[in-house]
């Protein structure tokens, strides 16, 4: 049974990890064969947003705690993830993955990773062990890959272009479909970047994570 | 395309809606032809939960505010719930349908409903709508139905005593099966009550929406 570490960044799609794509990820984890293993950086969000109003508020929320929710509590400090112990990499998307995992939903292609998240990343990618990257996560794949890796954030002008000032080849993509770098063994696939419904953020995530268990 | 209004009750195993019970629930009415629309009260939570610890806090959440995590701020008051524009109703579980819903998980057959639940509730069941309740929500069946109603939250002997002492009929059921009440068109399944995983719980709730949608 192949072991998939998760990163998560939160919970909920505004200031967190996308939930629908997290909970789509580790389904379609059992399904292929795999088992899933889920970590979060110990620190604080970002932000906080009510989901339902779309605002700010005043609150403080650790990353680690929130993403929990997400695990029932089967989850890790990202600090003690040993890459050793995995056979492939998941970080699944929501603006957690850009504002908790690095800056990028701040700071675009100037952006900064957490250490913890690069370090992990980097562990993979160096060991050659497969990675997939959903939604917004892929503007993660420039900073722990050679320049040139390809990767997809799906058709959003604006990101393709920081993905490719930062280093990698960005190539668009449809909900459905998967970009797949063959050097670097690194996954990923729009998402909720495109889908207009769980269903068309499945049929992407699927595809995906049947070919990173395939490969891992 | 039947419309199925989903009643949430937080984001969170511990202290609302267990969220891949939710998730799965709406991948399953999008896949059987359905178009999903959530509702939750808008009150604080009994309880916030670290989901890492399992101790409570000191934090007052909003269970609407939260819930809206799960459906990507697509939420409304369930005091605005108009029965008549939905064919079904679905209730997913966590301890927040036995904290935030009703105070089954302090009072067990002595529990009480919260006013705008049992009257959402109550108009699908005077309307002979179904309806399908997952895991520790179906606690709320005999509060909704005439007595002898069936239903399931598994097998565990103490909730299922309190189940019948409130005036329902319990009849145990494995993770990947259903119980249906062919009277009152009402719908159960055990969910996390017992099942080990995602694919587990994705088999019950698939079956049961699938019936769900079928007879709405």
């Amino acid at each position: 049974m192949k072991r998939v570490a998760v990163i998560l960044s939160g919970c909920g799609v505004f200031d967190g990890a996308e939930i629908h794509e997290s909970i789509l990820s580790l389904l379609s984890v059992e399904r292929h064969g795999g088992s899933w293993h889920c970590f979060a950086p110990d620190i604080d969000q970002l932000h906080v947003i009510d989901h339902r109003t779309g605002e700010v508020t005043e609150e403080t929320r650790n990353v680690l705690t929130e993403a929990a929710r997400i695990a029932r509590g089967e989850i890790e400090d990202l600090a003690t993830l040993n890459p050793e112990k995995y056979d492939a990499l998941l970080v699944p998307g929501g603006f957690g993955a850009a504002k908790n995992l690095t800056d990028f939903a701040v700071n675009g292609a100037q952006c900064s990773i957490n250490t913890h998240v690069a370090s992990a990343c980097r562990a993979f990618a160096h060991a050659g062990k497969p990675a997939g990257y959903l939604c917004i996560a892929p503007t993660i794949i420039p900073m722990i890959y050679e320049k040139g890796v390809k990767g997809t954030i799906g058709h959003d002008t604006d990101t393709a272009a920081a993905f490719n000032q930062m280093g990698g080849e960005h190539i668009d993509c449809d909900v459905d479909d998967i970009v797949y770098d063959e050097r670097y063994h690194v996954l990923s696939t729009p998402a909720y970047m495109l889908a207009g419904n769980i269903s068309e953020a499945a049929e992407g995530i699927d595809k995906l994570i049947r070919k990173l268990i395939s490969i891992a």
